[in-house]
């Protein structure tokens, strides 16, 4: 199943002359094993690519720049590798080149529970990360499901299902190291919590999806573990019924801490996967963060919102035992629905609409699904107006890919027309670029454009995604 | 009194042709007389430069294109004016050019209650927006003090007394129409919370201090009005302790809305400017904002920090009347301060380090500010970590200028010792390009120059300012 890819994607592979300066350089930390170059030039996304030249497993930012050095010296692109987990096609070695594994670069550098901050290497992963400061008091609450680099998720501004109180890798970045394409290494923020001194390098490269620079290590701000945490589920009539409840929830300034929508589709495939017996029913997961009284407080407003629209069936949970089971629905989603149609991948749509839209968004999008035929399910950080429609389509059938493209790119265009987005936090890659043309206009991706080419005139860096140069 | 230029401050004045063609197409819109360029030529910085060679009232987009195409025919710079309450030079026309009035851009374009944002003209005060959207139950936090405009405040990236809690301009501008150097128009970000779709162009505009392009509509988040505020000041019997109280309240995640310091010295100006008979000890001056219950259990936890360090005197004030009285203190400091020494300028720190290096931040700088004998005043947003010292100079006494420099040089050293930066909110300008250079280094700085080089390749946007160019 092969996407098109973009028209400029000429390979520009590694000469023996660099694989010989790498191997020199790394020995066994660069491998040109068809099994591990396989494994680094594919992702989550449904495009497949001819594997990168080789893979360096990278430990320090000298690691990076070494291998930048030599990038620039042969002209050869270099495709920074965390853990796989792009749905967007990031990591496919479109043009040639070396795939960065960064994973091994897996160390906290640096942690300020005084300052609530920490310094991690790219390679550190979410779950890693809260674990080896579980005892500080502290937390990281961008949880994008998969178990992603920080690297990673900074490189495509994630977020997930807290960002609706804590924000975006955006909000949560306050400073980068970041290798640039001729091997420089720029340090972006300060550990000061604002600052107005000059460019928003660290802004920049959040979301720059590796085409500007590869981030080695990421200064990212902490949150006091909540005094009180409670998660409910609730049912809805309808879905319709679900969306109401969110949009007034946000609009009432409840600081919710996550308000995730599952379709019954995406039920019916946890419940199989981890026979969790909810009700195949449209569902609100929630979660509230604070003291005791202020999550009593949030809950009790939020049930009334949920009453007025036929949502019952609370079920509440307080304990991290109790949560964990909730939340396994939401956090299975996506490897429970896979298994339902063996063989098949998934086609995942990210956009993001205004709060005031979502109903819309959201009803017409589920209508024209159902229409198809074609299996679906539906999870969304409702709270923020995003929502993932995932279209399972078998990769022997290009009938079923034609459907599912068409279907994300009606739901697209919708939530273009209705002043959103058409990627809320997976990134462009290699999918979107047609869509990012629509939603920014030709005038915003001139000036990305200028910026790209101005800080990688060989363009080197995972060249070929965002905008296909 | 005048501050040195950047060495590669060669004018580049509007040529005869340039201003009979700004007159042709502004007709009484363009001034060149005498005392509208005087006004344009400066700002709230204590910096003097020649004025502009003409002032352009602009009160649309297309007005702003007209003028950056001839701007661009005749390689003039342009320098975008808002009320003139920059306090870093960032108006002045060291380079020759015209000055781009955007006062009377101050329509509301679309206010949006159910999305909780506004789309305002770059004209629009922070007190305008708030005045117009009274109604709405919602509001607009950001607070830098002066009725900035908010084109400015996003130029700047603009943040104040609200931002512990809400954040920066950074934060809060979901997306920009801006006029690029050649006269295109950009439009960055959708109505959506949040999105990956490329380049943040939105983050790299929002402190550009108007050397990218010219901002001529903003859209802005808003908040639910909360429904409980209460506010109180405090008394402390040393600096230390009101810092302490401070670090501790961050550190414990109370979501404080407002935490602001004012020594005796700022206590005893406004006292006398407006004979509010406090008492003339270090005072933090306190808001909490949320539910009844919230803002009740806030309250108490910060009166028992507080009390641990010896705070004294509470005073709570819950209505607007008694709010406004409270916070006439804080927001009458800059100018009472000026009024304490007839004839003075004003040479205004800016620093932010992180909240556990406030303390020796802070104290080590009033040591110093108190042994140099020059006059000054101190307020904070503590909260944040950013103060500000006002230095009071006799503009026809250099060494007193020499004093205040060599004041704020140590101030800056020990706040990049410390992590911190610069600049917390307003701006390098003129006259902070050294310390950018300290605080982000060559290679970071250099990225800046490259982006704009390929932006404004005839270098006409607000010329001189941030890195000298």
């Amino acid at each position: 199943m092969n996407a098109p890819l973009p028209a400029s994607a000429l390979p520009r592979n590694a000469p023996p002359e660099m694989l010989a300066a790498l191997k020199a350089r790394f020995a066994e930390r660069c491998s040109t094993a068809m099994a591990v170059r396989e494994q680094h030039g594919r992702d989550e996304s449904p495009i497949d690519a001819p594997p990168p030249d080789a893979v360096v497993f990278c430990e320090s930012t000298d690691d990076v720049v070494a291998v930048m050095q030599l990038a620039d010296r042969y002209a050869v692109p270099v495709i920074p590798f965390g853990v796989g987990s792009s749905l967007e096609g990031h990591l496919l070695a479109v043009q040639g080149g070396i795939s960065l594994d960064l994973s091994r670069m897996n160390r906290l550098l640096e942690v300020r529970p005084d300052d609530l901050i920490v310094t991690v290497q790219a390679g550190v992963t979410r779950l890693q990360l809260n674990r080896e400061i579980k005892d500080s008091g502290l937390f990281f609450p961008i949880d994008p499901g998969a178990d992603a680099t920080l690297g990673g998720m900074s490189a495509t501004r994630a977020s997930g299902t807290n960002a609706v109180r804590y924000g975006t890798m955006r909000e949560n970045v306050l400073g980068l190291t970041v290798v640039m394409a001729d091997g420089t290494v720029v340090r972006t923020g300060t550990r000061a919590r604002k600052s107005s001194a000059g460019y928003d390098l660290t802004r920049l490269m959040v979301g720059s999806e590796g085409t500007l620079g590869v981030i080695t290590e990421v200064t990212l701000r902490l949150y006091p573990l909540p005094e009180a945490v409670s998660a409910a589920v609730c049912f809805f009539p309808s879905i319709a019924a679900a969306v109401q409840t969110t949009i007034q929830t946000i609009q009432m300034g409840v600081p919710i801490a996550r308000c995730e929508l599952l379709d019954p589709n995406a039920i019916r495939a946890v419940n199989a996967h981890d026979r969790l017996g909810l009700r195949e029913a449209p569902m609100l997961l929630m979660e509230f963060h604070g003291s005791p009284a202020s999550v009593a407080e949030q809950a009790a407003t939020v049930q009334e919102i949920a009453a007025e629209h036929g949502g019952e069936d609370f079920e509440w949970a307080t304990t991290p035992e109790e949560r964990t089971r909730l939340w396994t629905a939401r956090h299975h989603a996506y490897l429970s629905a896979l298994q339902t149609k063996p063989g098949c991948r998934c086609v995942t749509t990210d956009t993001c609409v205004p709060i005031s839209r979502l109903a819309d968004a959201l009803l017409e999008t589920v209508e024209e699904a159902d229409a198809s035929g074609l299996p679906y399910f539906l999870v969304g950080h409702v709270g923020d107006g995003n929502f993932h429609m995932g279209y399972l389509v078998d990769p022997a059938l290009p009938e079923e890919r034609a459907t599912a493209e068409r279907l994300s790119e009606q739901l697209v265009q919708r939530a273009l027309r209705l002043d959103g987005t058409c990627s809320g936090e997976h990134g462009v890659g290699l999918h979107k670029q047609g869509f990012l043309m629509e939603e920014a206009g030709e005038a915003a991706v001139e000036v990305m454009r200028r910026v790209k080419r101005a800080l990688d005139p060989k363009n080197l860096m995972n060249p070929g995604k965002i905008f296909g140069m």
